[in-house]
């Protein structure tokens, strides 16, 4: 399958993020308006509620897309899904009547807000070269991957509280950590706070509290996929992290990218998952591929200064695909519902430019890397550092939008109040 | 300070869970009824939405007890808590008109249900005789207490989905477990499920992104606490909870006591943390006694059988209070919302009589102890689970009501549909 073309023009061209086949779902406000629920076409938004409002697009039962959240939606199941893609699309194919024209806000005139409420958040850890890595540097090359990492896509709840949209600031923040050299802990601002380059599955129909679901009705469930960073305090995590996970090291900021791409966006995309080292237990079968082919890159910008690209990997580096995370995580019985967002787990390619954490991409801070006007082993002050994506088709490319969010100054006494 | 007496005479029995000096916050439904707003008083509820309706209650701004859940008083803050609190004091005080007599439910005629909206949900680990007896289980008694423990209050995040109130059956989950004696892991259900014996804090008021707050504010933002018991799949948590803590094992469910107990009912019996065996970085430093005096048990009942008292213990057993490891929570710069739930983490005295899990009563279950017809090391299908706990006072006592729960066999087939 080819471009789509649409009558706004500039969703035509070959390296637009958003051409008609994307249609990725958004919140936007303009100046002191309220927030509204959009999908991005080419330089343009298309303000759906607007659409809905005026009766240009039908959807069951009441006003999906007046809740300045895309929730609804994603709660009401894949033929709605369907339904919103199929609408939106005849409205903004090529030769089609101009009747949306009226709808459609310059992205460059909005802002971009949250594009779901999170119900909760699960990171999870499933990427093979990242596990490898950290693990040697925390634990040493022979005890790098842990014995259970083979057969469990292992996650950690984290924090939704934490979810930010892209574009906000991040606060360094402060913490407890500990060093070799002394016996007590001190609290301070981190000196080693990091990003994760993650992929997030965004969860759209529940599941029933007591059965777990089948990988295959795991995708079926996942309504899209938002690039994700896991900003990461790391002298926190290796004080903190043992014996039962990361807490507070995690807790700072989880940046999201402003829109969400569906699934059925991605659909010419789909990949199987690597080869597998040691068999999987059946419930974790995939019966199709559901990985995804995206391109990813992170860009560090110092205050004043040009954009370093200091990684370049790719999605289909997961072990774990986000359907086989979600199955996992209701074999308990947990019940998962609308908004649940989960992290892929840092995304790290083989080769050093292709390391998804400064982490990695230093080395633990005994190799800084070089940027614009200097070198780095972790963030410093007012740093921005942006996540992109984009699937490449035939013709066209599948863009999320930036992931970017700038680290500003720990505060000087976290406890004095203005 | 005394009881407190009441018009309601089963109110003032001195061994009577629920008298005028308590005032639990629940939510309870009559037959096929909507659910509401209740205040448990004796043998009664009363209908505190009925009250607000009828005009016997005022509070400020919109109504704020028609919600069938208790978030929205808990939002509002400690002189909304305290107005509550005063005016129902005064219509159900002996010696009052007995206005409020019409609203006045028997507790036996209702059903309880979720006294609140669980935003998140955070478990802790903060049983030093708890943190012990499993870490020399896990670990052996050399490597017992994490190098951490006695300067963090340690927690991981929970799965707010999982949290049900008291009488809700809990299906025994399958999951993934691995014996030493195979190479490989396998799905089946959990041979080794049991409870943990908690105290649960209920944030009422939130805090701001980016801003850490003092012990001193956390246990302001605190509503109230209710008993907690988070069901453990022990092996599962062995094969999973490395190296990011425990996920599945933990996610079947976490079971609510059915009344919250606001705070200033407890402010008699508040207690400070123990002598500290290392001193505590200063934002841990509690600048008044945060821990309260409750006494606690555990009954368990075989299917059909009478119950056994497994275990007696006290909530003054934790080394960190729930204001520490709220403070702590936001060190990040974390926002806590209204509804988060924190659990204490097990409660276990020294004592073998008073350990808060089946894994230490029978010692990772090489030690069953005896129930009413039988032994257990870990909780059999169809047996009941009940924590109770109160706070003494001086001719009355401050009750939580039944933390209870019955485990259900686990499904034959998890994944067939019925």
């Amino acid at each position: 399958m080819g471009l789509i073309r649409s009558w706004v023009e500039s969703a035509n061209a070959p390296d637009c993020p958003f051409p008609l086949n994307n249609l990725p779902c958004g919140v936007f406000s303009v100046g002191a308006g309220a927030p509204r629920c959009g999908m991005a076409i080419g330089d343009q938004i298309v303000d759906v509620a607007g659409l809905e409002a005026a009766g240009l697009l039908a959807l069951p039962g009441r006003p999906l897309l007046d809740a300045a959240v895309w929730n609804p939606v994603m709660a009401s199941g894949p033929a709605v899904w369907a339904s919103v893609r199929a609408q939106v699309t005849a409205l903004l194919a090529e030769g089609a009547g101009r009747k949306a024209a009226p709808f459609l806000v310059p992205l460059a005139s909005a802002t971009l807000q949250m594009p779901f409420r999170v119900a909760e958040y699960t990171d999870f850890y499933a990427g093979r070269n990242h596990a490898f890595n950290v693990g040697t540097m925390f634990r040493g090359p022979e005890n790098a991957l842990p014995p259970n990492w083979l057969h469990i896509p292992i996650g950690y709840n984290g924090r939704a509280s934490s979810v930010v949209v892209s574009g906000t600031d991040v606060r360094r923040p402060w913490g407890q950590v500990k060093s070799a050299e002394h016996d007590m802990p001190a609290f301070q601002p981190s000196r080693r706070f990091d990003i994760e380059l993650e992929m997030g599955a965004v969860v759209g129909t529940p599941s029933r509290a007591g059965y777990p679901v089948t990988v295959a009705e795991a995708d079926d469930m996942i309504f899209g996929y938002v690039l994700l960073n896991d900003w990461s305090a790391r002298d926190i995590q290796a004080w903190e992290y043992q014996p039962l996970g990361p807490f507070q090291s995690k807790a700072t900021a989880t940046t999201i990218s402003p829109w969400i791409v569906m699934k059925a966006a991605l659909e010419p995309f789909r990949i199987p998952t690597p080869a597998r080292e040691k068999p999987l237990l059946p419930y974790l079968h995939e019966p199709r591929p559901m990985l995804y082919d995206i391109a990813l890159e992170v860009g560090l910008t110092p205050d004043g200064g040009q954009e370093t690209v200091i990684s370049r990997t790719s999605y289909s580096e997961m072990y774990y695909s986000a359907a086989q995370q979600l199955a996992h995580h209701t074999t308990s019985g947990c019940a998962m519902n609308t908004g649940d967002l989960l992290g892929s787990g840092t995304i790290s390619g083989t080769e050093k430019g292709a390391r998804g954490s400064l982490l990695e991409l230093s080395w633990g801070g005994k190799e800084p890397f070089a940027v614009d006007g200097g070198a780095r082993s972790f963030i410093e002050d007012n740093d921005t550092l942006a996540l992109r994506g984009h699937a490449q088709g035939d013709g066209y490319r599948i863009g999320f939008g930036d992931c970017s969010g700038t680290v500003l100054p720990a505060l000087a006494d976290p406890y004095e109040r203005a």
